[in-house]
């Protein structure tokens, strides 16, 4: 309903009855924790009352058996939701860390997805691969400090420049995985916003990074020759968890370049196009996300990070920083079509997280990518999986095949995308 | 390890031999296809060299059991991974469509979410519950039309503009869900960008358009007066799947927005601050994002989407352009905190896509929102997770709290965020 | 200096001394208001201490003469700074409103500028002119409204989408020229915002919009149903004087688009390169401006915009919303190279402002278009000069002699850009 | 006319017709050059047709007696537009380097500008001033590389970052102005921009960039390791004369923040409103912007700064990056309104440019920042400016006062602003 006609079906004393307050004392309750035993889990269920059915399904026998294994990873538990994973491969990638034929599980319930990218994935394979790159890695932090006055926020800005040995220090007292890698300060009045950088291993590093802020914080309020009217440990100039500029600009997470080459003959074998018309489809497509006011140019990298991020115990709230970058289709000299993409916003670990639960951790090992000493390379297939994704995509809209699979995946009909 | 160092771990040549195209033919393929039988799964479990154990997590006895019902939402099936579901609630919803006290389902596997999200839903169903309204909806597609010439790019745009009509049959002879509502162009030299926005009942709609919209295209391209070079179905103007300031601005799916008001007591006493120290932080972040060049102001609506679209059957790669909204704190003249959220963003629905799967459908049900006639109330009720999400964050940054709760809650710690 | 030295140069205490408050009245003051006597601006300049040869350069004896001819568009008068003025030309353009070849003045004090855009103007005329189209107009004002609820806000909003017509007269009493032409509205939370977007025939006219909707502001605080709490007249969300991608997706002030084809042998002869280095040049440009988070995708719109405004009496201040837009090169399937501008945000005009002021008037008298009637084809022009500067710059980068020309004629040696 | 009606107005082939090349010889051409003689300029003037009056007002005595000292500045002189200078002040500022009581000049045909302006001056005066501290400078330029793959662009990238030391010594050997602060690179496939960013002495040191740019390219091409494909020596990835959010991030030009509290007393009677509707003003406003998707949160800093670098002779073009930054109200604790202006990108000098030419060197004059030694202080002066004019605006605001003051004074009525 659109708002124009919202006075058509309410008076305005209609709709301030609906959106008022409602102050009686709700029926249930939910005992909360992170505790989980069968008595909690039981007594949360019996607190849902329109759940007869639901129990059976989020708590099946295997759930129940593992329940305790997702005690460090969610509160208030009742089961588990089944995401369905579809294996797209092998994805040949040719990275300074990742090098090896992939087989890469994708969680999503959106038909086309897992077909459309095996398509790219085999584009890419037939092709010898994609050459990959990590080319940098950090996770932000930034928390705000208060003045009374400019020049207090000017000596704390430079005082904390000069500190960063120190902060350093302090950072790797917290964990010994987080390195305290980059101090930037920014001064908005008697605002400071200080943006620290940390590496953090393997891991994806979120709480890491936030335990570090935390004592950096405490020794900064207490260290500074001015002393700070209040502060907040982030204030909201880190990244985390939006699309931003900063991130986009300076990456956050992992920051991966990858490319590949398809000859035209494999084009039109398998994409049913030229790579002159992906070409085209790449102009129009990236001013049209121009005009739109996205941030960056690609096509659709929620959907390949979404699926592969949810079936390796990674953060799916990243989602939302990760799916922005830049995807480009040329035609080279001798006719070919080069593709490229580059993502430099992936939060990703291969430890820590959801990593470890027993069906994340499946799919990890699926990949070959489990457990410390893998996360670069990880960052490089989703590189290479972000390209496979822009490759079938857009070979399917310039070939005008597009709405084609979707209709018919959709209704569960046979076959993966015409090949 | 960082861009600099490159070549002083590989020489140039080293580099290129890492990066460079290997042609051999993988060793092992996956078998492709929608089909989901006990052949088809088992051998794409063969294929798949490393993965011994890691069939028995995925393909567990209950999603064997239940396999056939994915059919129509993933390719390459070889079993579902699980992810922890905890519930928070009841929170209550003033909406114009969702009048309930609702227990929220969420999926993460990131520890202190679920605490923090049900600390502000128990925060707002003690204030009398949040008011909600569902502003808008309408889903966008944008494909494109090359032409020779401006001149004949623009006699295209005006004749669209003026076959308005004729395009809504159209669209309806697709499916009787899909309603144009909206054609608007944008004419850029040669080019046309025809963006189309249709109602799409209770389904998130995103395949429904695509199929009308390559209808809308065939009409196009045989009706028009000047015949287009090409066109492409979807020209990346839509902003689906991504971050833009078109859906930001015009709104995309559902855009809802919400509102509470917390009295200072209950600030103190649930979340250990005051409403002013909350307001200041609400500006600094405010301030702090845009700096960082974020769209929209708000914390992290990205987590508390992505758990609920996660449990409900959602599409998560949405996350990516439903994450973006504001989000707005500040002390009323009496003292009380005033919080809002804004989220134009939320291509939801509650038929169709994931919604009719077991586990998920399970979760549409703890909320009581599975099925026709729910989606503008689903809607409602994500805005108010998103409302519980920002006073909880905000209240544990003004108290000094948030790094304590991460610290405690990813290491299994007990019990939730204080209260 | 950095900031990270600041305390190197200063300690505290000396910054602090520095940046505080000093509470003596000032020496002098200037007699302020928008008189333009002798008198008046002889006391002025009595009060600039510094000012001994000064007034002979502000005050000659022509603007001495003239001087009150400025008194409705400045205050506090002493004077008039003198920016040189190029001539470029012939530049033809196929207009919807332009139809002849123009000779355009810019006023510049940056070396090459002229030469630069008369060499894209003289190439656009010897390949027969180029298309432009002013697709739509419309200046957008965006007062606010704060309510104390959702409720009320949702009211009003429905209420003022309902009183359109009633707003379009309460806006055509306060001016012949002011025609609302469309209503939209943005709830967030208790707050409304209400964009009018209105015509104003051949004037810029963001005095007459704001006096309009100063108007409309007051029928809407005296009718509404619910009494606002409060409001502005403007709540920022009008994009006046600022880039935003509500200007860029909805237009403000004119919106044209522009092209040329030239061929392949003109672009050897003319610009010593070739379409397809240019084409090569427009797609790095492209992915470096995304990728440096620019608005929009092109070179230097603002040089001929702010060029052209000045001379011609517009308010140079726009240029930080005109210049958004898109310029875009390709290679035509005969070699030939297209180019074409898309500017969506042109607050000009031809009568109003500064247009009739003595050397602007003049200025426009030189392009032919002062006075009523010709505000559209002034914004066709403006595309056409954007477009010329965009294909000589293009031009200039991808021969190599870009930084040649900047280095021969800010020097003041002789001639133009080579041709 | 709306796009819409356009097929109402013309037939597709009257449209074709107006749009389409002609291909006669222009009647008219203008002798070009950056030569300025009486010969030359009488030359151009005769081939301009339409111009018997124009000439008088452009080619005015003053003008044709210094008109020698134009010929750096500009090509095809033909004379001066005369830009209306009004004055304001004295403006107090307690900067790092401003440390005066300062009378501005601004230049501008639109009413209320100075008015408003000088309002604010007067405030920050009357409370003893603002703070102001030049934080950061630098100017970028970005060159662009093209290679035949990934692993080359790598090893390309890589050994820029090692080269830093010598092109800093290159960029020296250009100008002994121009010095080398920072070398960084952003690899997008096979792609790499380089961002080199400068410090330029008094001088705004826009053209010395770009000729150490070049001579820098030139050392890069003939050096690398690997050959570049072909590169540009700019790539649209600086900033240059645009919005972008890496200049809003990184700074670009100089870099200031400046500050001011005023007493409720004041703001009362200097303007009529209170610091809590000014708070409130800003709140709505700053989520105003952020929802129509402008860059920074500022009323309009566009005004202030073009009318300070037309009369100032800086490069009017720039307004189009400068006015981007942060204004920020609030009520502090004492109930007194604190104010704060942040911007990161004012690409401002007191030599080179249009700051030599008469008049505007007359302008500096008025300032005391004429010459060397004073750009840091002429920035921090820009940014009280700034501040001023948001005061002023959102005075007027919230007072409800803005449109009054516009109708009056732009119809030539006396006084300024109501104080």
């Amino acid at each position: 309903m659109p708002l124009k006609s919202l006075l058509v079906q309410y008076s305005p004393a209609e709709l301030l009855s609906r959106l008022a307050r409602r102050h009686g004392a709700p029926a249930h309750k939910i005992p909360t924790g992170s505790e989980i035993t069968d008595v909690a889990i039981d007594a949360r269920w019996k607190a849902l009352p329109l759940a007869h059915e639901a129990r059976h399904e989020l708590l099946d026998a295997q759930t129940h058996a593992q329940s305790s294994r997702y005690a460090a990873n969610v509160e208030n538990f009742i089961g588990t939701v089944k995401v369905p994973v579809g294996v797209i491969g092998p994805l040949r990638v040719n990275g300074t860390h990742a090098q090896e034929d992939y087989f890469v599980p994708l969680a999503t319930t959106e038909a086309t997805l897992v077909a459309s990218y095996g398509r790219g994935a085999k584009l890419i394979t037939s092709a010898g691969g994609c050459a990959a790159l990590c080319v940098s890695e950090g996770i932000a932090r930034a928390p705000g400090f208060a003045f009374r006055a400019l020049h207090e926020a000017a000596v704390f800005a430079a005082w904390v420049l000069g500190a960063a040995p120190q902060l350093t220090e302090v950072a790797a007292g917290t964990s010994r995985y987080a390195h305290l890698q980059e101090v930037r300060v920014s001064l908005e009045g008697n605002h400071v916003y200080v943006i620290l950088t940390f590496y953090t291993g393997d891991a994806a590093g979120q709480n890491m990074v936030t335990i570090a802020t935390q004592a950096i914080c405490e020794y900064l309020n207490s260290g500074s020759p001015v002393t700070p009217d209040y502060s907040f440990v982030e204030a909201n100039h880190s990244g985390d968890k939006k699309a931003s500029a900063q991130s986009a600009l300076y990456g956050r997470g992992r920051s991966v370049t990858a490319e590949v080459v398809i000859p035209a003959l494999a084009v039109r074998e398998q994409l049913h196009t030229t790579p002159e018309m992906m070409a085209k489809l790449f102009t129009m497509g990236a001013i049209g996300g121009v005009m739109s006011g996205a941030m960056g140019v690609q096509c659709h990298f929620a959907n390949g990070l979404a699926a592969m991020y949810l079936a390796c115990g990674q953060d799916a709230a990243s989602v939302a920083e990760s799916a922005v970058g830049i995807a480009r289709l040329e035609v080279m000299p001798d006719g070919a079509l080069y593709g490229c993409v580059t993502l430099p916003n992936l939060p990703v670990g291969t430890v820590g997280g959801g990593t470890g639960l027993p069906s994340q951790k499946a799919c990890l090992d699926i990949l070959g990518l489990a457990g410390p000493g893998h996360a670069n390379a990880f960052a490089e297939v989703c590189a290479a999986v972000a390209l496979a994704g822009e490759l079938s995509i857009a070979g399917a809209l310039a070939a005008g095949e597009f709405s084609e699979a979707h209709r018919r995946l959709a209704r569960g009909g046979r076959g993966a995308l015409p090949s």
